[in-house]
């Protein structure tokens, strides 16, 4: 066979797979959003059964030398080449994927399925100590795992490979401490100022069928397709994919709290745009594919908090909001409602945080499971290392380990590496945002008018059509001409916040 | 591998195939259900593939040895066993499935779907002649599709035993032949009377979400379990399954006509309270799936029409009915309403039928499929055949092929031998309620007071137990003590309807 044939075979094989895979996908979205209570145990198998299949597709030999064919040879000379992304990300998966032997596999399979049963009962019964056993088995198979897999300067590294390819603690870390080193400060500025903002608006009533209307307007708006999507409810709100022109998001009402469900949305409706953004007939190959979790998050960021929570974009949707909810809204100004949603209030729960906040409640988290990865931190002394943490970085402590170290399903689902794309996508936003707006000129002037193509189009172009043809680093190198620092994070932070805390 | 290994080896090739397949369930109800207008072309992808894997399972080599080394062992000895039941029903399908070749297979999957989207536009445009060549095309793969299979005595037995394992066209002839000869001058009598009745109440208004919310009570309180299922919106309503605690059905509603989704509730509840009551723990075997379609239609006709469409039924919930429509209900007797949802009104379109002539659109089907099959009919003299037939059994005559030839999907997708199947569901509902009655007492009694337990645990267990233990007939055999006649139906239909027309 000449390399031509194995590369359109390869594709063939790799985008069947991607039929079983996107299958699996809708299993688990009808889990979420419609399974009768009755029918979560076959669901388990199917997904089960459909694991196994691309798993066995994923490590199959025949597919292993094709790839060992393609490699190297004159198919992939030109770097830049689709055919160039798809062998090497292709190869860089396999090569992981045939290193971590099957019975490690099912002992994380099985650990992390206790494991998240006993956090959840750990959680519920506010006590660390029923669930510090079981995360002590899932961290050292996770070392496990990162030493089958390998890596050159630190055990983490091969962790956060799985979610952030190519990252590098050493570099993630020194990214995340300088922006801790400016959000300490910034936020101590916010609760020093004689003014106290609330949020009090937000917690009138907003009925959930006006919330619906609203939250899929405004999405539609900014550009995602409801021809190729769908909104649904789901109690932890997700977006996902079954297929190249099927990309559904999830949310929740609260009747009492506008933000959930309007800013998840938006957030969800960014995640959306991406995968909608991604080019249609590479579906199932890398070349149509999100690049890393950290740019996935980035696009969700970029359109909850530096659209969504900007005054512009509320110029345009303020009037429309007041039609939607006229008794929680009429006698509410721009002004006052812009303050609401862009309150700061260190606290001790991640997913309520704050823009300010959020990124702490983050970094905390990276170092901690860095430490436990690293064999720096024992087990059973990271409820204290964590409320120290938080003492130092918020000025707050938990009264309890369920609203403390036990508050995240992340560990107990074995996920050690995961924490820090969600800071990574705020730093890639505010990036992605400031070169958007040096190409395109003043953004704010565009989302006044309702105005969110030339945005949203930016980012087709410079993010989304790449798919995985760069690292994340390298993609956001090539979209704002910058390394990734702090700046363009702490700068928005700044200059939105400040003037509301009379700064 | 000694036999007990061997059976325990074949139930769990079966039970994974039976995986794939109510994965594929999934796939097709949610595109039904919820699928993106955008996304149809990627589904009919995964659906295919998927059809692909299983039909390679089902036609698995080392699986038809496994059949093999099974039949006439000892293993099923006792023909009453679970065992027997398992295999004989697994060889008779696996037998059925390597006869047909590859290629008839794809000729039959491409023309079906061609011709599909054909008849789609002949019917618009009503105009037979555009479908014709493709009709013709899909009669002759189909004959080819039976001689393909083998036949006794009549090639569409090869056909009719896809749908009713078993039968035989020349016995569905006899019963069904007494039926009309029952009930055409039934329908004259009915059409002589000086009596007229309608239905104008059920045209008033009546508001959706009052719909759902009573269609869902009503289905409930028979004994669909929604704990394993679910009430949706699909253009064509339909009941699936996909997994053994996963059996959902869908409706449509009309603001403007209370019957459609009320009765179709209750109707897709039978279909739905069948697969509920198969074993579960045989889910994915033949001792866990449906008997027929014929038996599959007698318990959605049963308690469609021999329950919700009696007196007793609407002593129990016509107050509620008044209660979830006010506006409409609320000045109506219950007489006047029990009148509207019995009227007898020949026409011409079979899903709009009534009781009385429902089944004299399906016996002219019945015949002319069966006289295409066997070429006793040319695909050309098809119209005026059909039309010539109406007016014979139902004293009208279509003005347009679009109300008359055209309006069936089911030939145009291939499914020949698929029609009786409602009839002998009709014929079935009726023998099987009158066994439970002679065993139960009068069931009006117990309906009266919102009692239908008893009736749905006595199908329980004569015939949603039993699985595909017995063929159809042999089940309504031992439920019912007695061979398939046209009796018990028609008596069924002159105690309700004579009375109400006066006769």
């Amino acid at each position: 066979m000449d390399l031509q044939e194995t590369y359109q075979k390869l594709c063939r094989y790799v985008q069947d797979t991607a039929v079983l895979e996107s299958t699996a996908a809708l299993l688990e979205w009808d889990q979420q959003t419609c399974l009768p209570a009755g029918a979560n145990e076959y669901r388990s198998r199917q997904i089960t059964f459909l694991a196994g299949e691309i798993h066995r597709r994923r490590t199959d030999q025949e597919f292993g030398a094709m790839l060992q064919q393609l490699s190297g040879s004159e198919i992939v000379a030109d770097p830049d080449s689709d055919e160039a992304a798809v062998v090497s990300n292709l190869k860089r998966e396999y090569d992981k994927n045939v290193k971590v032997p099957e019975s490690l596999v099912s002992a994380l399979a099985r650990e992390t399925s206790a494991g998240h049963q006993t956090w959840v009962e750990a959680r519920a019964a506010d006590d660390y100590a029923m669930f510090s056993d079981s995360l002590a088995r899932i961290v050292k198979l996770k070392q496990e795992y990162a030493d089958a897999i390998g890596f050159e300067e630190s055990r983490y590294d091969a962790l956060l490979d799985d979610y952030e390819p190519g990252a590098k603690s050493s570099e993630v870390s020194v990214v995340l401490t300088s922006l801790r080193d400016e959000l300490v400060p910034l936020l101590d500025a916010i609760k020093g100022s004689p003014q106290k903002n609330s949020d009090q608006i937000l917690r009138r009533h907003y009925p959930v069928e006006a919330q619906s209307a609203f939250a899929k307007a405004a999405s539609e708006r900014i550009g995602y397709d409801y021809q190729r999507g769908r909104l649904d409810v789901a109690q932890h709100p997700f977006c996902t994919e079954m297929g190249p022109n099927d990309r559904r998001m999830t949310t929740r009402y609260d009747e009492r709290f506008f933000s959930s469900a309007f800013f998840g949305t938006l957030h969800e409706a960014g995640h959306g745009i991406y995968e909608q953004g991604l080019r249609v007939d590479q579906y199932g190959l890398p070349t149509g594919k999100y690049c890393s979790l950290g740019i996935h998050e980035s696009q969700s960021r970029l359109w909850e908090n530096l659209v969504g929570r900007s005054r512009q974009f509320w110029i345009h949707f303020f009037p429309q909001a007041q039609e939607h909810f006229p008794e929680s809204l009429g006698d509410i100004s721009l002004d006052s409602f812009y303050q609401s949603i862009n309150v700061v209030q260190p606290s001790l729960i991640r997913v309520e945080a704050d823009e300010a906040t959020y990124n702490l409640h983050i970094i905390i988290r990276f170092e901690l499971e860095r430490d436990l990865i690293e064999g720096q931190l024992a087990v059973e002394d990271l409820p204290a290392a964590w409320n120290d943490r938080y003492r130092q970085a918020l000025g707050i402590e938990p009264p309890s380990d369920a609203d403390g170290v036990l508050q995240d399903v992340h560990w107990s689902a074995g996920l050690f590496g995961y924490f820090s794309t969600y800071s990574l996508g705020n730093l890639y936003a505010s990036q992605l945002f400031d070169a958007a707006e040096s190409e395109i000129g003043e953004l704010g002037e565009l989302f006044k008018r309702g105005d969110f193509m030339p945005m949203k189009e930016w980012l087709n172009k410079h993010v989304h059509h790449h798919g995985q043809k760069y690292s994340s680093n390298e993609l956001a190198r090539r979209a704002t001409g910058k390394d990734l620092t702090h700046d363009a994070l702490v700068t928005d932070l700044r200059d939105k916040l400040f003037p509301l805390y009379g700064l």
